[in-house]
């Protein structure tokens, strides 16, 4: 699965909108040291850090481990503010008290920052060398700011998604694809059987609907495999991209999932799906064209003989 | 052609964000009225006003001539701010004076809201009854949220565009159409012939560029007519709509300027285009999908008959 590190390497502004938000959380939060940091299940990445008026020490583009930071307590799902006024008198942080020590930490901010949609970003921090007191209009600014940046994230997301589906769309296949050459990796085409029919006499509504629906499974079935992602390239075809080593057994048996996942519809819609499968060994070898080709090719196998069935592509 | 106020009705946060962008602003500028204006070619909207501190009326939502505003000094193409720190004493709005009296405006800082690919969307201004020297850093904070706010504007007229071609997409085509219906209008349905081959032959990056240059030929097209909108409905299928009255000759006419536009492609592509041509009588006579159906019947036609023509619909 992509995580938002890999994403992130595709935002155009993100530097620029960045030093934006520390400039202007920087005006209502004179005295602190602020910092933009991006965060995953696991792990925070220091993204940005405002040029500095105190003591503490920071650095752009270091890795941490997500318990090892004090925004660990920050809460996605209430979007709330987190404050330590006095953060060494914290019981719940006490695993952290020498670090922070260390670091010169007395007080801390954290707002959390969300796509639009309310997938998880990171955090805006102001952390001080003297404990300090957050007052509620200054908090509220702050989340103003936040809220505004995250249309801009939301922007820079679109360009790599299906406006529909909000799934990847192809152009992020090919962003993806140059990370992922090193490694032996697989790839399923996936086309609908019968979609035409449904968009003809069911009109572009319904079509769209059942998109939607197969966005959905498919991004459901990636959730569910930590190295599968999920990409529309357009129309009816659909690709997922395995970034792991594999072979045509344990390929055959996902490939079976899929396909059951996209059995059952609404009886007047008569679909089902085909998939082509291509593999690719890594090193380079190949380029993302010749791949698609390759699982291209396979779909048609799998339409010729019957459809609603996988095939492989053998060299 | 769409004017940008009719944009801004399918803008969902626009209010919230506005607030934003005010209260942020009043921080940076605590003594000014502030307020977001949308300006088109000939007029300008209010949209939003601070909670006023200043003994200026204003109110949200008139519409001025833009000839009667202070904004029609505004430079978009440059992007710099104006500034009239005794704006009474300006001689190029000496004709504005009178208005301005009335109004206790004595100073005035406007910065200019565009659209990041450059396209105008209008102003956030202060004005204050005091005349006013308008510090540096303030100019600059100002004119980073307006950047940052212009990210979002984006991101709402995302949802309304096509992401390959840039041109207004089926989803806006119908919330367009439903301001429309009350009086006459055609549609031409526009389908490429011979753009499978060119997916298939030369891959999809070079059938994405044609896209790319038909969307371009018909935004051309509609820039140069008034009443016309062009859309992307998906694939190689285009709308272009034209809210006026007319006659069968009329819109011949304007079907064979589209088709010559369409007509050059490199030799090696063999493209052309058909067109199938409906009217709506207005009075919300007809649905989009009963226009687009019978729009469609007349492709059909115009396919049947062999290709790079019109044909009209008739009852």
């Amino acid at each position: 699965m992509s995580t938002i590190f890999q994403e992130l390497e595709t935002y155009k502004n993100f530097d620029e909108l960045a030093r934006d938000v520390l400039d202007l959380a920087k005006e209502i939060l004179p005295n602190q040291l602020i910092y933009i940091s991006s965060i995953s299940d696991t792990q925070q990445v220091i993204l940005k850090i405002s040029n500095e008026t105190t003591s503490i020490v920071a650095t752009e583009g270091i890795m941490l481990n997500l318990n090892d930071s004090i925004c660990r307590g920050i809460d996605f799902e209430k979007k709330q503010p987190l404050i330590y006024e006095k953060i060494l008198e914290e019981s719940s942080l006490a695993d952290l008290k020498n670090g922070l020590e260390k670091a010169n930490i007395k007080s801390y901010l954290g707002i959390p920052i969300s796509f639009v949609n309310g997938d998880k970003f990171g955090t805006l921090c102001a952390v001080n060398d003297e404990e300090h007191h957050f007052d509620d209009k200054s908090i509220n600014l702050l989340q103003r700011i936040v809220r505004m940046f995250s249309y801009y994230l939301d922007l820079e997301r679109v360009a790599y998604k299906d406006s529909l589906t909000n799934l990847y769309n192809r152009r992020y296949l090919s962003k993806f694809f140059e990370d992922q050459q090193e490694t032996e990796g697989w790839i399923f085409f996936l086309d609908l059987d019968g979609f035409k029919k449904v968009n003809d006499v069911h009109g572009h509504d319904a079509g769209d609907m059942v998109l939607e629906e197969v966005a959905l499974r498919l991004q459901t079935f990636a959730n569910a495999h930590p190295n599968a992602l999920a990409f529309r390239l357009g129309g009816d075809e659909f690709v997922i991209h395995f970034s792991h080593a594999s072979d045509i057994k344990k390929m055959s048996r996902l490939a079976e999932q899929v396909l059951e996942n996209l059995t059952i519809w609404d009886a007047n819609y008569q679909l089902s799906t085909s998939i082509g499968i291509a593999m690719y060994p890594g090193d380079y070898a190949i380029t993302l064209k010749t791949l698609l080709k390759n699982a291209d090719y396979a779909l048609n196998l799998a339409k010729a003989s019957g459809k609603n069935t996988y095939k492989f592509f053998e060299l």
